[in-house]
């Protein structure tokens, strides 16, 4: 017998890697964060001796959310129902410029880690400021996590032009390099506030340093009006122009692509995170995700920030883009469920250039696994169990989340039990900002 | 101090009737299965003496469910993502003929009842076969349900012609007119499985015995074109030819409604039930609702059978609606938060005719209410309620059903603890379906 950390044991377990289907009353051997076996219970218990057992329902990778802004958690609900200007320029821009701080982001982070980590979430991708805070909460609660430091051209809080912020990326990614959970990266604000300039200097960034380069690209129709107005190319063109889109790039929304600018997201290679409830939340437009698959973009799922959202709940987002891309193309064929639970998971690995390590349930990958419940009545019968992920399961049903092989919850609650404390923290943060009002 | 049976005592109270704000620290008095007061907490427990206090966060109306094929619910997940004609013709009616008896919708039924009730739902509408049998169970779990049984011109396993499905419908509201909790009615199943003359014969029943009509009605562009080539008219105008359509028809789906059938319905006050979940997954495509609104037509919400959704859960049908209409008019201030939980609540009890009993916290009302959580880590902070509610809740944060005073769910489940069984029941009915393909 091997001495290993972890049985997990499930009804189904589904692994998301290329070559396999589901596996009836399924395991998977943990150790040292690893996984290092994969197949029946039965002949897993055999030849293992684990510390633990931990049986459940369905076994399947952990979710990965590849566009957050997780700082704005606090901001949930702040200011909804609005014009997109009138939300952005009279409320969450100011609310940022009061509140935003160290103690602040460490604060709201906290919160958001957690909210991910109750949905199932292992990895997520972040883009904000003060990632240094944001990596302490990240550390604290152990999850997987892409913290991308922002660049913008305008004057922020804490810098005073873009070549500060990209100082400060640099910086970051310095410091953070070698650790092991976090996978520093630099993240441009959009076309329509980086000029080409800010681009290139970024993008020499990403590759000297061999960071994750991110950006929003086409959320609006504004946006396409406005760059095609400052440089007579539409937003995609306009980056490729300028040589920005590789595989090691993330683009984050793009609703507003035509057919010439889907090929040239094809043809780079670069990733693109689909968020499809902020951008019906904010009427931005809905993104041609059915096509973009088809010409074989890696199309990944991303919560964006709690304050347009309102939630950070990659199950969620993958329910609603399985279901809505069907009625958007008129074919209730498109966008079957097996291809929605790999946007969030195997497709985000490797939209972060991760897909080494995470996203399926492989032999030497990390142990970031999931299980949820199959026994609640929303939950059965069960005829299919993609489809049940896909179409049925929702966050809540989410009992264990494992990420490098340490149990982070248990029950649908944390491990350590330090709940209560992060909520009535943002209980306290909400009211002060608030009363502020 | 007056004795009563309960007191609710919530965070927030939120009581969508007209008139009134949410009540902080807000109580309502329950007593006999009526609600006899309604204020802040402090005021209503030095006035009465209940046998409990029930606390909890947010205390709401019961959702309503204004269109659902309850026993479908053992077809969850039975056959996805396929071409509508495929699904229907391949897998549903073949496996609806096969497996309907009164047996299948006795225990299908409570299965769709626990799902709804634990997902706060506390009257729901139904249209199918063997509603007798479905009534076991409606009266076993104690929800309120508007059973409609269904007529078509096809013969069905029961019926030869729809005279059969009409006098069956005659047979069963006779049978049920006085259940306290039931209120039968009539459903024709569409304009194009029901000629002009079934349409007038059951236009009769409904006007005779003064129960709510029924139909889908305008759900598929094929249905459009289909009507438009056999009666040269419009789904809506062909009903209004034939003076169906009063304040006493629920019409479902309504999505390809053009503006002139907007103006017929709105005129002849019709009410509305979308079912966006479905309508989205079956590529049927998405109603015009926020012009629906605007002309004041009362829309509400169904989630149709969870065959085609795969969820009997309203507060993600609200949520999903909520979002996805600002992104289709472009206006991220459609469709606001409280007129999503209007079409959940109050424009649903209207729409089944039975505003002046339910669908608002009002004195005089049944007591169906519901209590949902505000501990989670996605439901702080909170700014606003009703963008909570919409935005942020879900299903699985309902703690607490009553209706009509009576305690069904305590903290996620059956009071009586019966859900284990029914789940079993489920799963062994799923075993047997799924062995016979």
């Amino acid at each position: 017998m091997i001495e290993i950390d972890y049985i997990l044991h499930g009804d189904y377990l589904v692994t998301m890697s290329d070559d396999s289907s589901p596996i009836i009353d399924g395991a998977v051997a943990v150790k040292n964060g690893k996984i290092v076996d994969i197949g029946i219970y039965t002949d897993l218990n055999k030849k293992y001796a684990p510390l633990e057992i931990i049986n459940g329902g369905i076994i399947m990778p952990g979710l990965i959310n590849t566009h957050c802004h997780a700082a704005m958690v606090y901001f949930r609900g702040y200011a909804d129902d609005l014009h997109l200007l009138d939300w952005l320029e009279k409320y969450i821009w100011p609310a940022e410029r009061k509140w935003l701080s160290n103690e602040f982001v460490t604060d709201a982070v906290e919160l958001a880690v957690l909210e991910m980590l109750c949905a199932g979430i292992t990895t997520y991708s972040d883009m904000y400021f003060y990632q240094g805070a944001a990596a302490k909460s990240v550390k604290k609660l152990g999850i997987r996590a892409v913290l991308a430091s922002g660049v913008i051209d305008f004057p922020t809080k804490t810098t005073k032009c873009a070549q500060d912020c990209i100082d400060n990326a640099v910086r970051f990614i310095k410091d953070f390099k070698d650790e092991p959970m976090i996978s520093p990266s630099i993240a441009l604000h959009s076309p329509y506030t980086c000029c080409p300039d800010t681009y290139i200097k970024s993008k020499e960034a990403s590759v000297n340093h061999n960071v994750l380069l991110q950006t929003h690209l086409s959320e609006t129709q504004w946006e396409v009006d406005e760059i095609l107005k400052r440089y007579g190319r539409r937003p995609v063109e306009h980056l490729d122009y300028y040589n920005i889109l590789d595989s090691n790039v993330l683009a984050s929304h793009c609703v507003w692509l035509d057919d010439k600018e889907i090929d040239i997201v094809a043809k780079a290679e670069t990733g693109v995170s689909h968020c499809i409830n902020s951008n019906l939340k904010l009427a931005s437009g809905i993104a041609r995700v059915p096509e973009m698959l088809n010409k074989g973009i890696n199309v990944a799922l991303g919560t964006d920030g709690a304050a347009s959202n309102n939630n950070l709940d990659i199950l969620n987002e993958m329910s609603i883009a399985a279901r809505l891309h069907k009625a958007i193309v008129k074919d209730s064929s498109a966008l079957k469920a097996k291809e929605a639970l790999r946007m969030a998971t195997i497709n985000g690995a490797r939209a972060l250039g991760l897909s080494e390590k995470i996203g399926s349930i492989e032999k030497g990958k990390s142990a970031d696994i999931i299980i949820g419940s199959i026994t609640k009545p929303h939950l059965v019968p069960i005829y299919d169990i993609y489809s049940h992920i896909v179409y049925s399961m929702s966050s809540a049903d989410i009992d264990t989340v494992m990420v490098d092989g340490k149990v982070l919850i248990r029950v649908g609650h944390l491990a350590n039990g330090a709940d209560v404390e992060i909520i009535e923290k943002a209980n306290h943060w909400g009211r002060r900002i608030a009363e502020s009002v």
